[in-house]
C-alpha cells in the first residue's frame, strides 16, 4: 500500500480557486460565537427574540431529557414522536392549512415539496430571486424549469399561458436577501387562471406576516385553499431548527409516501421540536410579537434611509443595505462588529444579484435605544459611495 | 376572488398515486411513537444505545439552555458556535481526518460533498447501492454520473479507465439497508490507479466500524488520506442529529466556501451538538462498545438463520430479512409490533433491489435473553416462504 505522503491530491484544483476567492474578496471563513457576547446581533433570523427565551430553551431542553437525543430513525421508521405529530397539528392549526408535515430542515422541506409535487410533465415557474433551496428543488426535479424576473407575476402568467399542462409556480414569500415580500395575490390570480399550484416559501414570513404571525399565505387569504402549498422553516421566527410543509392533506400524505428527503432522512431531533412548539404557543399567547418585530425593521429602514444610505424597504424583518464591491462590504460589517454590532454580510454567491450588502434583521425586543445607537453605527462606519455593481456571479438560477 | 370552494385542485393526479400505492400494499402512514414504550425497539439507528443516555440527553439539555434552542443563522453568519467548533475539533481527531464540517443533517453534508466536490467535467461513479442522498447529490452536480453495480470495484476500475479527466468514486461504506461493507481496500486502490478521489458515507459505520468506533475508514487505513473524503451522520451511533465531512483541510475549506446546503442552511440546533460531542466522548471513554454492538449484530444473524430465515450477514449494526411481498412484510412486522418486537420494514422505494425486508438494527446494550426472545418473535410470526422477487422500482438509481 502507499503510504499517504506519497499519494497525490485529487483536489488540486481547488487550491486555484482559493486563490481567486481570496482576489476577489469572496473568501469565507467560519468565524466561531461565543455563548455570551456583548454584541447587539442583528444578523441572525431569530425575529422574535424566541431563540433564547427561557420558556422555549427550558421546553427544547425537556424535549431532550423525556424523548431522547435524537429520533433515531427516518419519520416512517422511529423518528415520529407523539411530540412531532403535536407540533405538527398546532402548526397547520395556526397558519391555517389542512395538514402540515415536519422535516429536519427547511432546506428539506423545500426540496421534497419542489420535487414529490412535480414529474416530467410538470413546468415549474421559479422566480429568479428564490432561496438556493428551491433552486436546488427544481434542479432535482425532472421537471422543466422556467425562471421568470424576480416578483413578476405578469412574467408568470406568460410562462403558464405557453404551456398546456401540470404547472407549479415556486417562489419566496418573503425572500431572504433584500426582505421584499412576493405579490402573492397577483400571484394566486395568475396561478389560479391557469389551473396551476402555487408554492410559497414562507421562511421569512411565519411568525412575522399575518395576523399575529400566521404567515404570509394567511395573510394573504391563502391559507388552506386547495391550490396552495406553503413551506416554512422552524429556525427563524420560532428560534429552533426544522422544516415544515403545509398544505392539503392529500399533498401532505403524498409527501409521506414520496417526499426523498422526508424517507431517507432522520427525523427532527425532539429538542428542536419542543422548541419550536412553545414558540409558537408563546406567540400565540402574545400574538403582538408579530407586528413589534416589522415596526423594528421599519424604523431601521426610516433611518437608515434618512442617514443616507441605500436601505431596501422592508416587508418583514429584514432590512439590506448596498455596498459598494464584497471587500468594502466585509470591511464595512467589520467596523460595525469593532463598534459592538452584529451585521449580515452577504456577497456572491449568497445574493441572487451579485451586489454584495450588509443584511440587517430586526427583533421583536429591540429598543428604540438600540435601534438608534445601531444605525448610529453603521451610518457612521459605512464606506464613502454606493453601488449597484455587480460583484460577481450570484446564485445563478438562469442555470437551473 | 374565489372562494376557496370553487377552486379546482391542481393535486388531481395525486389520488390516483394513491390508489396505486394502496393497491400494491406500498402505501406509508406515520405512527407516531409516546415517549416510553415497552416494545423492544430493533428499528432504529441508535447502534450504541445512547440516544437516550442520561449523560447524552443531559448534555442536550445543556447546551439547548446555554446556547439557545436555534443557531439563528447559517453556519456563515450567526450560526457557528465555539461548541459547533469544538464538535469538528473532536470529530476529525477521533476519526482521523485533517478537518471536520458540521451539517444540520447527513443528507446535507453528502449533497454539499457530492455537488461542491465536482464539476461539470468530472465523471461521478457511483455504487448501485448507494443512499437516496448520495443518489440526489449526484442528481443535483453537474457531473456526469456513471452508476456501477454494487460492491464491485472491478466495475469501478472500468468506469474510471475510460475517462481521461478528474474523477470521484461515492459509495455507502456501509449499506443502509442490508448493513453490507463496501469493499474499501479494493475501491481505494482503483481509485488511486486512476487519480480518482474517493467519497465514502460512513453513516452506518461511525461509532461502530474500525478500533473504537473510528470509522471505516479508520478501520481501512484510508483516514486522513489525501485523496479520501468521508461524510457520517451524528444522528446514528451518536445519537443525535447532524451530518458531518471529514477531510483534507483544502476540502473543508472548500466546502464553507462552496456547500450549498452549507451556506444556505441554518447551523445545526446547539442541542443536538452538544449532545453528539458528549456521545462522543462517552465512545471514547469506553471503546468496547463498538464492538459489543457489532457482536450483538452477529448474534442476530446467527440465531435468524438457524431458524432457516434469509437474514443478510451484518458487517455492521444492520441485519436485514427478505419478505416474499410488500404486504407480507408489513403483516410480518405487524405480527412482531403486537408481540413486543418493532422492526423496520423496507419496501419500494425505499430500498435499492425492489425486494421488501425487515430490517433489524442491532443495539450494543441488548442483553443475550433479549436477543433470543426477539429473535424467537420473529421467526414464529414469519410468512410461509421467502422471496427474491422484485416487488416494484426500488431508488432506480439508473435514472441520474
Ligand atoms: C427563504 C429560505 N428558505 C429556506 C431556508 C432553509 O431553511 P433552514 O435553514 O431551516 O433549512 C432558508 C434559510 O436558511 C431561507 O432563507
Ligand atoms: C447511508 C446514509 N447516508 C446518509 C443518511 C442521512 O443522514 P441523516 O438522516 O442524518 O440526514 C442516512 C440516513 O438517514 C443513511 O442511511
Amino acid at each position: 500500500m502507499l503510504t499517504v505522503n506519497s499519494i497525490p491530491s485529487p483536489f488540486g484544483r481547488l487550491a486555484e480557486q482559493d486563490r481567486s476567492r481570496r482576489a476577489a474578496g469572496l473568501r469565507r471563513e467560519l468565524r466561531p460565537r461565543p455563548a455570551e457576547s456583548a454584541l447587539l446581533d442583528l444578523a441572525g433570523n431569530d425575529y422574535l427574540g424566541l431563540a433564547r427565551h427561557p420558556r422555549v430553551v427550558r421546553a427544547g431542553a425537556d424535549a431532550c431529557l423525556r424523548w431522547g437525543a435524537g429520533a433515531t430513525g427516518s419519520r416512517l421508521v422511529t423518528g415520529s414522536t407523539a411530540l412531532h405529530a403535536e407540533l405538527e397539528a398546532e402548526l397547520a392549526d395556526f397558519t391555517g392549512f389542512e395538514a402540515a408535515l415536519v422535516f429536519a430542515s427547511g432546506y428539506a422541506a423545500n426540496l421534497a415539496a419542489v420535487t414529490a409535487l412535480t414529474d416530467a410533465g410538470t413546468l415549474l415557474v421559479s422566480d429568479a430571486g428564490n432561496h438556493a433551496s428551491l433552486i436546488d428543488g427544481c434542479r432535482l426535479s425532472r421537471a422543466r424549469t422556467e425562471v421568470v424576473r424576480h416578483a413578476d407575476p405578469e412574467a408568470v402568467r406568460k410562462a403558464l399561458a405557453g404551456h398546456g399542462g401540470e404547472a407549479v409556480v415556486v417562489s419566496d414569500a418573503v425572500f431572504s436577501v433584500d426582505g421584499d415580500a412576493a405579490p402573492l395575490p397577483a400571484l394566486a390570480a395568475a396561478c389560479r387562471a391557469h389551473g396551476a399550484a402555487l408554492l410559497l416559501d414562507d421562511a421569512h414570513g411565519l411568525g412575522v406576516l399575518g395576523e399575529g404571525g400566521r404567515g404570509s399565505a394567511h395573510g394573504a387569504g391563502l391559507a388552506g385553499a386547495p391550490d396552495v402549498v406553503c413551506t416554512a422553516t422552524l429556525s427563524k421566527a420560532l428560534g429552533a431548527q426544522g422544516g415544515v410543509v403545509l398544505g392539503p392533506a392529500a399533498v401532505i400524505d403524498h409527501l409521506v409516501n414520496a417526499g426523498r428527503t422526508f424517507i431517507f432522512d432522520t427525523g427532527l431531533a425532539p429538542a428542536a421540536a419542543g422548541a419550536a412548539l412553545e414558540a409558537l404557543r408563546l406567540l400565540r399567547a402574545e400574538p403582538e410579537r408579530a407586528g413589534q418585530a416589522r415596526a423594528v425593521a421599519r424604523g431601521f429602514h426610516r433611518r437608515l434611509t434618512s442617514r443616507g444610505l441605500d436601505a431596501t424597504a422592508p416587508d418583514a424583518c429584514v432590512v439590506s443595505v448596498r455596498a459598494p464591491s464584497p471587500q468594502e462590504a466585509v470591511d464595512w460589517a467589520a467596523r460595525c462588529r469593532a463598534e459592538g454590532v452584529a451585521v449580515g454580510c452577504f456577497r456572491p454567491p449568497s445574493v441572487p444579484d451579485g451586489v454584495s450588502r450588509l443584511r440587517l434583521t430586526a427583533r421583536g425586543d429591540l429598543t428604540g435605544r438600540e435601534i438608534g445607537g445601531a444605525v448610529d453605527v453603521i451610518a457612521r462606519t459605512a464606506p464613502p459611495g454606493g453601488g449597484e455593481v455587480s460583484d460577481g456571479p450570484g446564485q445563478d438560477p438562469g442555470r437551473i
